[in-house]
């Protein structure tokens, strides 16, 4: 599609979908979808003839077509190009599509979603996704990362056990979805020192906020010999990098979402902020935010932050008490952990959550005790610590919201082809 | 690490693990696990002193260590090249380590696999697989594929019914972990017409057989306006393209595990050997096994086939009764179906299903009553075949399968980093 506007004047024979279309007894302006791209396709009853102006006139909504016509240079045309029909044929109907060009709610088109998937935004925005993705796994690629696939089916459990899917497992009893695949990853550094792992999570929350999905795609690395300091540098540089080999290569597809990239592009231009957990609070408490220290900052104080401080920020050393168990305890203040969120701007909030881990058997013990988890579970995982522990670091990042922000989305939902939340495991 | 032969003679420092160690009274042998690579190092007493050789003698399996040393070449060392140790300090220690050089079961390896991981050909294994996946996602994103993660939460069911796990989930009652993602990727086509999707996939089989697992990673096409043979053209290219890159890549880590990648290099310069369902049914009679047209051909089968045949083999084309609900009739004959197994060969046997979809509506739904499949649960893949039906086809690719015909292996449990079969949920 490309290189369309060398070849004005030729012929050209495509297959796709009939879009949309307008027009007059004389004139028929079609929306044809190919390739995923819309293209202006021009039928004019001079041309075509009664008999087939009539055909085409009638065309429905995602009428599988295929189409000869010849390339017209068209400045107009959102693609600088059109097609003027000569000839077509139709590959099968479609008679009352149910997503017409008029609005529609919210629900009705979740519950076409397997139909809305053809629509221009959501189009767009699940490429916009795929290149991210494969963005991602390019920059740990080249980093010599080895790529992880950690289990789903789980016997032991991550963050909290209260928000785990469950399933019968043979006889072996209960088997876990993974909220994460951090303790497993773990496993692998002292093989292959750098680990990343990418695919579906899960979380069984009873959220309905803008933010949450109970599957949901995450990306997380983990490194040997690194500390807290030099993980939030290797954010840092992951997100830069991917936004803006993303923005790069989705050009179009952003223009086609209204997305305003020139702002983009300056907010990871430079490395982002890093402020202490406590500057945040002060930062807070005199914005007039309600606050304590010790409390966690919810989605509306991460915004007023991100203002403030005027893009992404990283927000290090949380208290000890709200974090997990895994997180090491800071040596210079045994109240918070060495660890890190990033909260990206524009009201999208956390992306990325990360921290330095604790490598001290009788520490770690005494976390998960204190946290009420099953210590047999995580016997493996202790074993980590006694056989030449080394310091490491890691962080995981929620792929959706990462969708959103490059976007300019206000709800995780459209960031993936199939949303699961709490009311929805349909289509 | 590929450049040390340029730099002998020079200091270096290096972080790792003792992988073991063996020697004398004067010299001893470490071999140094670092970055993903085993080297050896040279500890000598007359270079080191008496008090720091002997700490050297003492280290354990495991060890985490840190050292700086010399590079020497050394043309009997695996890399050309070692290290004569200079300074060593301990970073944490290692006591017992449970999996020493002796032998060990299978159980007990599997037992341990969050330590097992760092063992020689594990290690190797598991950087191999990471090389695949990354060379299959940049063949699609070269072929401008988009990536759609289907849905591993579903309400409906893809294949069989009777293999499914299922978990509560909210008030909406069960949700299955989806066997495929086939019927999403093709709500996709119509949008993108060239996807794929690659995650885990789950099957709740009682099966213990080498070539089975309840979880596994599967990597699935899917494309508008293609037909079958083309389909098969395309798996080909596929196959022989990933294979060929990840072999190139991995030249070092396979010879670790003694592969004859000169043989599987030519199993894939050409194009494999395409037969009908028919025809694999006569070769099998001919060779004394006994099977009958209709009957589905089992390892053993597949394994005389690609013997007779010499190397990978599609075949084409199988009985429809034997075959899944989506796939499109044979238009020249009636009782088969539009498909292909692609059988690799050593023993590996199939490691992709493919086929053309049934696009008749009426056809498909007569096969998914036959079935005995809830149509209710359908109704929106059955709306794909409403709204500008297209022919389409595709295909899906067992990881571990193809890892175990890359690597040589005969079981695909060491072909994922935790392994999941009936008897085991386990680190």
């Amino acid at each position: 599609m490309e290189k369309m506007l060398e070849n004005i004047g030729k012929e050209i024979e495509l297959k796709g979908w009939l879009h949309g279309i307008r027009g007059s007894n004389k004139f028929q302006f079609l929306t044809f979808r190919t390739s995923g791209q819309l293209i202006q396709v021009i039928a004019e009853k001079e041309i075509l003839g009664e008999e087939v102006f009539k055909i085409v006139k009638s065309l429905t909504q995602e009428t599988s077509i295929s189409i000869k016509g010849i390339i017209l240079a068209n400045e107009k045309a959102n693609l600088g190009w059109e097609i003027q029909l000569r000839q077509i044929e139709i590959i099968s109907p479609s008679s009352d599509y149910p997503i017409t060009p008029k609005e529609h709610g919210t629900d009705f088109l979740f519950s076409h979603r397997h139909l809305w998937l053809r629509s221009k935004k959501q189009l767009v925005i699940l490429r916009v996704r795929s290149e991210l993705s494969f963005q991602i796994r390019n920059f740990f690629h080249q980093k010599k990362y080895t790529n992880i696939d950690t289990p789903i089916l789980t016997g032991s459990v991550g963050e909290s056990a209260g928000t785990l899917f469950s399933t019968d497992y043979f006889d072996l009893g209960k088997a876990y979805l993974a909220q994460t695949g951090q303790l497993y990853l773990e496993t692998a550094i002292f093989a292959h020192e750098k680990v990343y792992c990418f695919g579906p999570t899960f979380r069984a929350e009873k959220s309905k906020t803008r933010r949450h999905l109970t599957e949901f795609w995450m990306v997380e690395a983990e490194t040997a010999f690194l500390e807290n300091e030099q993980n939030i540098q290797f954010q840092d540089e992951f997100v830069r990098t991917v936004v803006q080999k993303t923005v790069e290569a989705c050009k179009l597809d952003l223009e086609i979402l209204e997305r305003d990239t020139t702002k983009l592009l300056s907010q990871v231009a430079t490395a982002f902020q890093v402020i202490d957990y406590s500057n945040a609070i002060e930062h807070l408490k005199s914005s007039g935010f309600s606050i304590e220290w010790g409390e966690d900052i919810n989605a509306e104080g991460e915004n007023i932050l991100t203002e403030k401080l005027g893009g992404a920020i990283f927000i290090k050393n949380y208290p000890r008490a709200i974090k997990a168990f895994y997180m090491k305890q800071n040596p210079n203040d045994q109240k918070t952990v060495l660890c890190s969120d990033l909260i990206a701007p524009d009201g999208v909030g956390e992306i990325i959550g990360g921290s330095e881990r604790e490598v001290d058997f009788d520490k770690i013990v005494a976390r998960i005790q204190e946290e009420d988890l099953p210590l047999e579970g995580y016997s493996w995982y202790l074993d980590l610590r006694k056989y030449g522990s080394v310091p490491h670091s890691g962080w995981g990042l929620g792929l959706e919201r990462l969708v959103a922000w490059v976007c300019g989305l206000p709800h995780v939902r459209e960031c993936i082809p199939f949303p699961r939340m709490m009311y929805r495991i349909f289509p």
